[in-house]
């Protein structure tokens, strides 16, 4: 279909990343109901005024201290995560470092293996998700199957953009969870142990550079991995975090 | 690409709305950028709590006496329009009655020729698109092309999830403007006589019934459009109206 976006549309920035977000579905990168769950996070990102917080940078400092306190951390990737952020990601995981994991709700293995590809072409050595020997419990859809080198013998996993069937299910195993959510109203969202309210390109280079300035501080890395995940979770209320964030939404609304 | 929705999803049946819309898109109705607006919509439908509250109830009632005052009132329809409500559209245009136009941002003579036909096989007998003979002015897009027995002529258009260009320039040509969009701040709903904000289904099917039962009570028809659609709007305050949709917001955040 023809498309048009005049350069003067105020909106016109918007309307070009969904044009990239089209494309990528038409490479078959991405569902085409991923489009749809991409705008609702444009939506909560509009109520954020489509800028980083005070409330989701508090969230991704202790992000970037649960990944680098973890013996064996996962960034899951999915297609929208893929389409939207990989390069992002890739630097990312080099710089925990942390396995990447392709794990897709709408799952076929030719869709997989692009986006391994893409992962891969983006600078990732190794990418699983080709190759599942284990499931995660308790998921109906097509999702459970996972890596048990990834996913599957993961201790703290970041799941951006996720479903809450399988943020719940990865609880269940004991998982420490880290979501990128727009939606702090969503189950994914309530279910996290640490729940980042921010559009997903910003939040990974904004948790890239937390975990380049802790590794940069003397001794801080050391004393994070000695204490462990838990520690480092001891101060932290994600319910306290998803209040201040519906607050920011809040005010956006009453200012109109 | 294979879908399998498990039945006990929890938002299984906003999930097979998706898949409604993915196939409106499959079949060349939608635009695939529609999903993404779609999306959106989702959201905001999500923070009135999926159902139809008194903010939207008192602006329906407006919209039905405003469309009745008329002279010449016309249904704007789009692809996400037709997709979502093309019976109950066909419904709403005839007990009125008004006259039915596809106008689309994402404009080819082949998607216009597509939604008429599909709001034809809901009933219609007469839909208006396919053959332009004016513009809007001060669109700098496709979607300035209309009909001057339509949209052109209209003194009160009906413009769901309309574009905020598009409504603006309505505006500037003189005509009243409802629209249905469950997105507070757009300037869409900013720009509107009569901002609905609810989901675009159960609004349609609300205004039919406010057209019916006005229509039902005793001289009420006659009196309306008699004052005309200055007088029917004398009472209406569109910005209160919007401000009382995003309180109804606001208190779904608060409760988190």
């Amino acid at each position: 279909m023809a498309t048009n976006i005049p350069a003067d549309h105020p909106r016109a920035r918007s309307l070009q990343t969904r044009e990239r977000m089209k494309a990528a579905v038409e490479e078959g990168l991405v569902h085409m109901t991923g489009l749809i769950a991409h705008g609702r996070g444009e939506a909560f990102d509009y109520l954020l005024g489509e800028k980083t917080g005070p409330v989701a940078t508090a969230a991704t400092r202790k992000a970037a201290a649960v990944l680098l306190a973890a013996e064996r951390p996962v960034l899951s990737l999915n297609g929208n995560v893929v389409a939207l952020a990989a390069p992002e990601l890739v630097t990312l995981a080099k710089a925990i470092p942390a396995t990447l994991e392709v794990n897709l709700f709408h799952h076929t293995p030719e869709r997989v293996r692009k986006l391994i590809q893409v992962v891969q072409d983006a600078g990732a050595d190794r990418v699983l998700g080709d190759a599942p020997d284990m499931r995660i419990p308790g998921l109906a859809s097509d999702r459970g199957p996972c890596h048990s080198d990834g996913i599957g013998g993961a201790d703290v996993i970041l799941v951006p953009l996720e479903d809450g069937d399988r943020c719940e299910a990865l609880k269940k195993m004991g998982k420490t969870v880290i979501t990128i959510d727009l939606n702090p109203l969503s189950r994914t969202a309530k279910t996290a142990d640490v729940t980042i309210c921010d559009e997903l390109t910003r939040t990974v280079e904004h948790i890239t550079t937390a975990v380049l300035e802790t590794k940069a501080e003397s001794g801080h890395l050391d004393r994070l991995r000695t204490a462990g995940v838990a520690a480092a979770l001891l101060d932290w209320d994600n319910q306290a975090n998803l209040r201040a964030a519906r607050d920011e939404m809040i005010a956006v609304l009453r200012e109109g």
